[in-house]
């Protein structure tokens, strides 16, 4: 069952608090709230399929945030990054992609739908599931793709900058064209250069698709939006065409403008919001005897033996039991950072269920 | 560009009546408005990516409309209806298309997305585009996949009950997967058996794939919504693999559901104007030396040598120029039926133009 495969699932069952789903805790920006019930009177209308405002207000925004000017042209937009990931792999019809795990699933579900080979590189456990070493050798002449989350997800891993140089420009010697997906890199902390670090040398590589979405940083999954930022236009046309047509709703193009104006004091916030709950919730469960693998987002890794899904799940609270995960199993968990009260229940409820 | 392949283009130009698209003109029912707006407090969270309640209501929807039941597991939901056709080839790889034209232009993008051949079959003039014999013939056992629209845009004509099951029957003996794109069906008056039939019998074709939207139907391009209904459930499988994973976003969910629970006096009345309407607008312009060839829809085909089209801008009416369409030719246009206020300014506007 998909359902399974995924956090959020909050529509088979009576849910009190979600931690499973990682969205931004501070709820979309208000003026993204306005800008959809306003759109409400656009749905007669056919969305524009050139997405030329929207486009404008996140080059806008991309450019702020890492000091270099991200051409329009490098934009392209999706409902939803998995619907980019899927364009791209129909674009590109990689034979050979190297996925290392524990990863998001998403890459594994559109490199099955190419019908590509996927060659799977464990990331060790010993460094708390950061790529090293292991990963380059694996990456090979024969290899046509690479997917791989910075940070990551379940870890909330970020690779650190030297690293990445070397695997952007280890790939490009092989031919291997990289899909960076930064889905959750507005949350990072020590992330503040780090995006602005492959942003701002997106220009200097042509094999490089560096995916984000509006989802989880802006906290609208119900929305859609993601966009591929790229500097290799004949790259992108490919991609584009494999996208449908009017993929974007006015709801998705007119919220997203209304997010990318909020961006720069939004994401801060968000940023040292995050932190403080992060570093409050890391601490009460190293407290209760639960072990915080890792996390530089808005997640938490966990490791336990004790059976605590069951039991909050009892109580109305959804974790992400993460033993499904490719290169997990039983015992990992994972969980958001949520709002303050909301972290604050979670650690009541733990501290009852560790007790017993 | 691809704005000029497609009618609603009203971002790059200033426009005080669009009659290029085509969609309901008693706009989206009230319901979905509301739903909507109920909708925002839910885009942090994710969509019910099993669609559960929406594939209910549009089953039952279906299964009033035809009379007889429509399994739940028919159904299979897309942004649109684009986003079903590219993930239909994505998932069949036709090496052979047939297209007959003049027709909607998105089968054509996506048969060119797949990478597929495509043989066009120009529709004689003689009979106003309707397909016949011909058609028949060019469908050979190296055919893989027809798209076909019935009702047709941009003649607005349908195909009739005999010469649909000898289609369909044709195809299943050549092995020939046929998308029939119904995405204007519920505006025809001729069509009350019409849909009846070919939803009713979906059950005695392993090879059809029916394909919807509540774009045209329900007024709401904005929102993006389609939905495909097929019997064969492996093919199902196949087609949804090629989705991504959340493809709705919450407001076409809900907005789905709203209209499902409205449609059958909204449909009703949609009818019953429409049908008024296309007379009049019919009547006025055949009064003013404007031919029209077709339109059994909420859209009618015209043909004159004057230059309305350039005429109407100018007043700051846009209208659909068909000399584009594949099949077509100069002094082809297509209009909506929109509003009686509205159809009433386009006649007295074109009536200047022609006494010009």
């Amino acid at each position: 069952m998909q359902q399974n495969i995924h956090g959020g699932d909050i529509y088979s069952r009576q849910i009190r608090l979600d931690f499973s789903v990682n969205g931004n805790p501070l709820g979309m920006p208000d003026a993204a709230v306005q800008a959809i019930h306003e759109a409400v009177q656009h749905v007669g209308e056919y969305p524009d399929i050139t997405a030329a405002a929207l486009t404008e207000a996140v080059s806008r925004m991309l450019s702020g945030e890492c000091g270099r000017e991200i051409p329009k042209e490098y934009l392209l937009f999706g409902n939803g990054a998995s619907e980019l990931f899927l364009a791209v792999v129909h674009a590109l019809k990689p034979r050979n992609i190297v996925i290392p795990v524990p990863s998001f699933y998403g890459y594994e579900y559109v490199a099955e739908a190419a019908g590509s080979h996927i060659k799977y590189v464990y990331l060790p456990e010993e460094t708390g599931f950061r790529p090293g070493r292991e990963l380059l050798q694996e990456l090979t002449a024969d290899t046509d793709m690479l997917f791989v989350a910075n940070p990551n997800n379940p870890t909330g891993q970020l690779m650190g900058r030297e690293y990445l140089q070397e695997l952007l420009e280890h790939c490009r010697q092989q031919g291997i064209t990289v899909v960076v997906d930064e889905c959750f890199i507005e949350f990072c902390e020590s992330g503040r250069e780090q995006p602005k670090f492959l942003l701002g040398e997106i220009g200097q590589y042509e094999n490089l698709l560096l995916v984000r979405a509006f989802t989880k940083s802006f906290a609208m999954p119900g929305v859609r939006l993601g966009y591929l930022v790229c500097s290799n236009a004949e790259l992108r046309e490919k991609i584009r065409r494999q996208l449908p047509e009017w993929n974007l709703s006015v709801f998705a193009q007119r919220a997203g403008i209304a997010c990318a104006e909020q961006s720069e004091q939004y994401l801060q916030d968000t940023v040292e919001y995050v932190k403080n709950e992060r570093e409050y919730l890391w601490e009460g469960l190293e407290k209760l005897g639960i072990r915080v693998v890792s996390g530089e987002v808005d997640f938490l890794l966990l490791y336990t033996t004790q059976h605590i899904y069951d039991s909050l799940l009892a109580k109305g609270i959804l974790i992400r039991n993460c033993e499904n995960f490719r290169g997990l199993g039983e015992g990992y968990y994972r969980i958001a950072v949520k709002k303050h009260e909301e972290n604050e229940v979670l650690l009541q409820e733990l501290a009852q269920i560790t007790a017993e």
